[in-house]
């Protein structure tokens, strides 16, 4: 009986954290949709781009306290309580990304929502005195809220806020809670009249055989052999990430100077390669024959090198101090990755993309599991063995410093 | 690159593995389909079930060494490894299930499977002088292939193997060769010229908003109140499957009685109800009125009670000391109690049913996560959430003895 007081206890406590969180994605995905639409309107906003990366830094390194540790101080925080997270990260991280994608930065939207799920459940345990043993529930329910509302993914959500604390490790104590804030979370940010872009992979139905029945072995062969590559990808991602974030600590000791480098290395990319589709989301493009999270499902949709490019301009963007997330900009890399590899290896385009998709992400942050969920959830089941393979092939050739530093490491991945 | 040798290695290692156990299960299943039918067309046999049940306990009590322990050794010596698993484990059981399918008992396909895979494993790593240690890694291999090729649902049996180990973590040092091992094993199966029942739920397709956009919330919440019940169903088979058992050693102390005694139990419940549709493994039936994993999806497939008659049947026949698995009565007694909650709840039977399936026994097993992966495998991804959410309340709620009493406990349930 105690058991089922928690769990209703811990249901009732979750559920206004879901609604929260959900409301901050539906307001962050409107915004978002208006920042890039402003972008597009008014290309000069990009030469401000050093500017506003200034003024993000100086807002959080004056108002901050501690907020500007992001994902990693959430994970810091549900695996050993500290200071706990503060209220003001919602706000900063929302204002930071938007500021981001307005001039120009290349990030992506689930490190915001994330760290808005977190901070609104931080700010709900106070204001209502939730006593100290349920807030690690509230973080990873935000968490799971966060992400699942923003992608429209609630079962992948859920799982991530379990999988992304450990790696190699699942826990199950908080699944229900996660679970419910994952659900009330999308409901919530739908309900707000947000919609999230669906893709499609063609392929067969399942027929009434078993999946493999019927499967091309060459096919799964390759697939496998991208899911390899999607993990050195992710693994180039992370290291360059790092790479970058500590050149910059390290040679530029004015934390100000620092956005504003990243700022004029990206506007000097852009008119190095003479195109604009690296900077922001990624998801729409003002050209016809830009590059986006949609073209690359498509023949011809990506250059050959654009998976790069895109990985150059995130990572700069984002080591200089910019704010937003990394997932969509990965979706981007992985797809355009795809998109390449399915010319190399002779394999569907649309299939390939899908799972460069999920796949250089369940490297990059280490949640194989939560990937292969999402990739059910965005193309549905006929291709679930496929994004199994391709997540924890990924993931086994990912290394251990994904893009979520704080991550503990409860299984190696060499078995060492 | 010591991570990659290993990793090469252990996928040669399992593939023979994988192989082998899909074959045992492809000729299992066939055999299967042979004792049923003798069955059906000899209805003389349900008398000599007691004696069958005789000539079972014999022979594993002269040459069992070890084998009657089932699933339970396995999972004991992928823990800790000790005595190893007996290769004789692969015909024990084998030929154990078949007499107790060809004589009428009610039991399922899961277990067999699972302790074959194993045994084959141990075999192979015996043979063929495989190391120490990379025995456990061969013994998940033949869990995974084993499950995964008898049910046709390979990232299920991927899963099953790593999270059956211990209640409430998922561990992921042994992703990649489970899956490789489970992936061959569905493949050999099917190359074999077996094929599962497919089935089917009625259901909109995927729309291009959420998937909870339209998604009727009465409808969420009463499949969270079958999720409980079907949690609660778990709970009653493990604890009558363990009391039976445990009372039938305590007061039979002669080991061949027992299963004479369930074989009895077995033959006069049958009369007592005037029907066989609760013998054998259930998914086809005689009479075109009987309840069977097929007709519980539809509306008047199965009575009020079926659920309860089935769960009586299976726990007597298994406590007695016959062998099978549990998996496939689960799915009858889950699909059966989903069938008349459909109707008490006012819900679609099929997905009622459909849900039934894998909630009963993920709470029985405490694998929520590869039942929803394999309720995906078997319906389809556009009920996902609903799987998930029946099959996590259900884990919540089927207490900490599931029906393999070996698991460990990492995390539990109650949040003490």
């Amino acid at each position: 009986m105690e058991g089922l007081r928690r769990l209703i206890i811990g249901v009732l406590l979750v559920t206004p954290v879901g609604v929260l969180a959900g409301s901050a994605s539906a307001f962050f995905l409107w915004a978002l949709d208006r920042a890039t639409t402003l972008r597009f309107e008014n290309g000069w906003l990009l030469f401000l781009l050093p500017l506003a990366g200034a003024g993000i830094a100086w807002v959080y390194h004056s108002y901050g306290n501690g907020a500007e540790r992001g994902n990693n101080l959430l994970i810091d925080e549900i695996h050993q309580p500290g200071g706990g997270v503060p209220a003001r990260i919602t706000p900063l991280v929302l204002g930071g990304t938007l500021i981001t994608h307005l001039f120009g930065g290349s990030a992506g939207r689930e490190g915001t929502a994330v760290q808005m799920g977190g901070g609104l459940a931080s700010a709900f345990a106070t204001l209502a005195r939730i006593p100290e043993k349920y807030r690690r529930m509230l973080l990873m329910a935000g968490v799971a809220a966060g992400f699942g509302s923003v992608f429209g993914t609630p079962l992948a959500g859920a799982i991530f806020a379990m999988e992304v604390l450990t790696l190699g490790r699942v826990q199950y104590d908080m699944l229900i809670p996660c679970m419910v804030a994952a659900l009330v979370g999308d409901f919530t940010c739908t309900a707000w009249g947000a919609h999230h872009t669906r893709m499609l992979i063609a392929g067969p139905l399942m027929g009434d055989h078993s999946m493999l029945a019927g499967m091309d072995l060459s096919l799964l062969a390759k697939v496998a052999i991208a899911g390899v590559a999607f993990g050195l990808c992710a693994r180039l991602f992370s290291s360059a990430g790092h790479g970058i974030s500590a050149a910059f600590t390290r040679y530029v000791p004015r934390f100000w100077l620092r956005p504003v480098i990243g700022g004029v290395v990206v506007i000097a990319l852009t008119y190095l390669l003479g195109t604009r589709e690296y900077l922001g989301l990624g998801t729409v493009a003002l050209n016809l024959g830009d590059t986006t999270t949609t073209s690359v499902f498509f023949e011809g949709g990506a250059d050959t090198w654009s998976w790069f490019w895109k990985l150059l301009f995130t990572v700069v963007t984002l080591g200089a101090g910019f704010k937003g997330g990394e997932v969509t900009p990965l979706f981007f890399i992985g797809g355009a990755l795809g998109n390449t590899l399915a010319g190399l290896l002779g394999m569907p385009v649309d299939l390939a993309a899908g799972l460069g998709f999920v796949a250089v992400f369940a490297g990059a942050s280490n949640t194989p599991l939560a990937c292969t969920l999402m990739g059910i959830e965005l193309f549905g089941a006929q291709h679930a063995i496929f994004f199994a393979v391709a997540c924890w092939l990924s993931y086994q050739f990912s290394g251990h410093s994904g893009i979520y530093s704080a991550q503990r490491i409860a299984s190696r991945k060499d078995g060492a």
